[in-house]
């Protein structure tokens, strides 16, 4: 079966299943990865047509957290550093390799092996990053230290380098970037923002113009012709807690159940995808029926975004 | 009281109460009429200045489910036949007689009763069908055997015949027939849409275009001049089951609230309804608040039909 | 920090918490202004960069409700009449003195102080009433003589007078008046919306137009040139019950958190607004949870509508 993916015309996708929470301090987003799976993703990928690799979860770690002090207010900075740095050569090997990476976190500082892994094949990429959050405090702006607040800005190169994370270089323009879905932006965030003149789409937006309109203005400003590849990171915190409870961190007034999907469903009809992540799933957080649900949310976007569609 | 539709100046309607299960497994959608009737909907209607007609629910089936073997597989064939068959007179006669059909199911097989009977007095007449589900499994592509998923094709004479139901001509032309809701179709429909190039807006279109712009659309489809006689087929699954939860087929990702309200009003506001099913309200589906919930919503629905208006 | 507000330069505003509830009958709602400042309202204020002015919640009434027997069907007359008029003359020495006012309620009878208030020092103000209910039955139409449901008659001066109220002139024009969120209009409350021209966009219009084109389409009514001061009158049940179930007439099909939030947000966007009120969250119905949730509700929208943006 031949793709509708202009990079992809094989149709050959590879999960990259990352049991890995050191981003951020609640236990079980490390499960995520593997409550997806179990629920039948691959199966439902292939459901779709795509020839699937799945050769279980990646154990990325080679260092304990014990062992990883802070780095100024960064938390486990070693731990991610080489985890992202792992998982930013196996996501590299799947694109070169004609497969399209389809990375399950895990935590958001993930993204930036995913990111940088997509675009050493892909240079002129852009990224849509579907989140309620912009993950874009710096080490010099972060409160917390939780270094799943931070992939962006490590991506851009911007705030003060921490030496640990010497392989990642500043691969992201600002203007390659958009966001959908923001709603919780820190104030050091909306500074970064307006200065380096980056795109957002917060729900402000959504409301303001409907989800379709802000989905085809995010496409026209980092994708004007249609013709850039596309590599789409979601939170699932982008959707609305009552859609996606079981998160480390759940904000009111999210995209609904249909509005996720309809940005993942558009996202893939563009043809352009080359990466996509599936985030923050944590199925320790909420009842055992927030948890289903949101594990079977996580794999209906993930569907919408590899090609199902309603009719 | 004069009436706002062109084809039913006197204001008189007939509740067709139609307590039937037999075109799908699940016991309790029988019940589905006799809850939107205790409900109050005969006075709620009266109150919108509607003459309603109302003689007790009817009772269709002269023959037993236990008499009526499979043909092939489709299940309780004699049953769904002769109760659609004696639903098409009824509800013919009264579009013959001025009185505005609105058939209360039980289970969408009925709608081969109900269009067949319309269209007799109406032939140029549309269908709006709103439903999570296209119910145009032919007897080839059908799984299940359940005919509520297959009304359409029976109307509109695609697939292999039967016998049994030998009494209903094809009246419906795929150009005469619209879609909205749609969110779960098989692949088999999927086909048949396409191959008959039969107009559907499923939920993707909602999100794209916002209701109003659906309704309008799907207008412009069967009936651009806003001209010729409307037949509304509303299954309750359409909506959302946060919104119609006791249903036998609920699907996630439906029309909210509003939206099937929107449809409704926005329908009635052509003046051209000639026909009305309101359908697969189950009450035995789901707890006490959810059934109460879906048979006011049931009522409301039905009420915002027949010209219930916020101001 | 100078503000965006064109008629509060200097950034300055006075809570003034209205614990009453003799405009209807259910108690409670007088503790509505203390959930809203003991969830921290008036930090989250200063936080937005406000000077605020909060000494206490006020004390009105200067007579029981015991010797306050009905006039005609209008209940307790007299209390709302004076708290009303003295709450005027609070709202309108705040805002000579430069301080926007910003009424907690209470129910909404109370917005006969407030809007009298504010007109009293802006005289061409226009009013945005965001309400599921037109509140604008007469002592003539009212069937149930609570006086949260007239508060708009009496501004307006239709209906039969009362002597009690002689204080109020009718200081609100017909074309200076706005609803948004309507759907449960009484039918002598539609009629007198028709008879005056009052524009009104319901939950039908929301649906037809979006949430972001109503708003425009409200201002163009009002506020043609956008240099007019708006005073925002807001009864938390134009939010859906599933948002804001505490409060004392909740009604099915309203606003979604998004839509209720975009509204105050575009508003504050203007720049004109004078006058705030926050009405009928009420701590007695429902739950904890939904006390909970439907106070840290009145306070984002009360941020939103003070300069809260989510970039
Ligand atoms: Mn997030
Ligand atoms: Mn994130
Ligand atoms: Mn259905
Ligand atoms: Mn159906
Ligand atoms: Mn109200
Ligand atoms: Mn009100």
């Amino acid at each position: 079966m031949s793709s509708d993916l202009k990079f992809y015309k094989s149709k050959q996708l590879a999960i990259v299943g990352c049991p890995f929470s050191a981003g951020q301090p609640k236990g079980g987003v490390d499960k995520g990865p593997i409550h997806l799976v179990s629920a039948g993703l691959v199966n439902q990928l292939e459901a779709l047509g795509w020839n699937v690799h799945f050769d279980g979860h990646h154990q990325f770690e080679d260092i304990s957290i014990e062992s990883d002090p802070p780095i100024g207010l960064l938390k486990n900075p070693r731990v991610v550093s080489r985890t992202c740095e792992a998982l930013s050569g196996v996501v590299s090997e799947h694109a070169q390799n004609g497969r399209l990476p389809v990375t399950l976190g895990g935590d958001h500082s993930l993204a930036m092996g995913t990111i940088s892994g997509t675009l050493k094949h892909f240079p002129e990429a852009c990224v849509i990053w579907v989140d309620a959050h912009a993950d874009i405090n710096t080490t010099d702006t972060t409160d917390t230290g939780n270094i799943h607040g931070m992939p962006v800005s490590f991506l851009m190169g911007i705030g003060s380098k921490v030496p640990e994370f010497d392989w990642l270089k500043p691969v992201l323009a600002a203007n390659k970037l958009v966001y959908i879905g923001l709603r919780d932006v820190d104030d050091g965030e909306k500074k970064i923002l307006r200065e380096n003149k980056i795109k957002a789409f917060s729900m402000h937006e959504v409301d303001k113009y409907g989800i379709s309109k802000v989905v085809e203005l995010a496409l026209d400003h980092v994708n004007p012709n249609r013709d850039l590849p596309i590599h789409l990171s979601l939170d699932v915190d982008a959707l609305d807690p009552s859609v996606t409870p079981s998160t480390g961190t759940p904000v009111r007034g999210g995209l609904t159940f249909r509005e996720g999907h309809y940005v993942c469903e558009a996202i893939y009809e563009t043809g352009l995808m080359i990466g996509l992540d599936i985030m923050e799933v944590n199925p320790s957080v909420s009842d055992t029926a927030s948890v289903t649900q949101t594990v079977a949310v996580g794999c209906s976007l993930t569907r919408a975004a590899l090609g199902e569609t309603l009719l």
